[in-house]
């Protein structure tokens, strides 16, 4: 059973483009993570990271780009999840440029968790539910 | 004469740090450009760029680093700025981290105005004053 | 039909890593892109876009991470490549730590030529047979 | 008294570029830490940092930019070196493009050594002279 949509606001800088006029496709990338950063809190990620020694790690990446943002776009990256189990959430992801009639970049990321000697941990127990 | 002081807030995300768990040293350039890009304005940037080929360039750039900022913290770029002629803007920035009581990093960053082919243009009339 | 095995080094800098102490996961898609920069040739795909208006553009892919490179490491990526079809190069592509017995991460990174417009092209007479 | 002059070659690629058609201007910090780390050594760097816990940071960065790399340049990053006292050593580093008749970019970084605490450190007797 998936999670709500949830609705983050990234907005695209010369940081983020490429040569060609729009975003380098590696980009998009952290978009996702700043949304899902967003999503199981900021503070919350630091604590676990700072005094529990846990930190998430991607471990697959499928990505699909259908088209490219440019400088000045205000990016809508919405995000719905699934907690596939103790060990494993699936995020699915997609880019909106303003006023696009379809997602500009798709994702569906899998992360784990690991501790700082990177063994695998159960998730903790943070609200993705 | 310079001008009101302008804080733009920027978070820290994995993709920022590196390995010795600070952020990049490179890193604070883009939360200074950002802040600028806020203070000009992202969809005025974006039509000069896209509509009259005119785009700002960093000429000189002077950076200090007294501390670093980590992964969850919360920054103020605080940013004054001098039209120091036709053709010149300098800013003066700096990022302070939570409950900093002096600046992690200060900046001295020096702009002009380029046309496609790389040739400098008067500063176009933003609000800058 | 397959090409040949491409071998491409990178070295892993401070920049490519982030606070957990391994490369940050959206870097490996540079390494990915340089070594096919690397295979097409930096000289011909300068000349495509500067010339042609002609570039290369990522519409697919497809990672997997099993293992997180870290700073020192020189890794050797390997490339292999299909001509799918007169539009579309299918990529497979691996990241191999010094001494390891298996790769760390693993791509799968399908290109399609645009030109200035974004408009899909055949692909240009490149040797990529 | 200064060092000899250093030679390391930088490649730009997608990466690298902005949508402004040049190096994004942050990214030569990167090119200046590669040539210097390729002048330590990354084997040294790397062993400094996980067995003794002691790294290189930068606290001064002075940029001056005159011309714009572009996709496809092979980047000469000329460096010498000061020594300038048991703590400190600042870099002299030039960002030279193909055929160029003088310096496109032009760094003077200034480098102390920090343990794990991020406390000062005398810099190791490594071969900086």
């Amino acid at each position: 059973m998936s999670s709500q949509l949830h609705h983050f606001t990234a907005q695209v800088y010369y940081e983020d483009t490429d040569h060609s006029g729009v975003v380098y496709h590696a980009n998009y990338l952290k978009y996702f993570e700043r949304a899902r950063e967003d999503i199981i809190g900021i503070e919350e990620l630091s604590r676990l990271w700072h005094e529990e020694g846990v930190g998430f790690a991607v471990y697959r990446a499928d990505l699909s780009f259908h088209e490219g943002a440019v400088f000045g776009d205000t990016l809508d990256i919405r995000t719905r999840w699934d907690k596939e189990s103790l060990y494993r959430v699936i995020w699915h992801q997609e880019v909106w440029r303003p006023g696009g009639e379809k997602p500009a970049v798709t994702g569906e990321i899998h992360l784990v968790c690991l501790d700082r000697n990177k063994k695998l941990r159960p998730l903790p127990e943070i609200s993705l539910d």
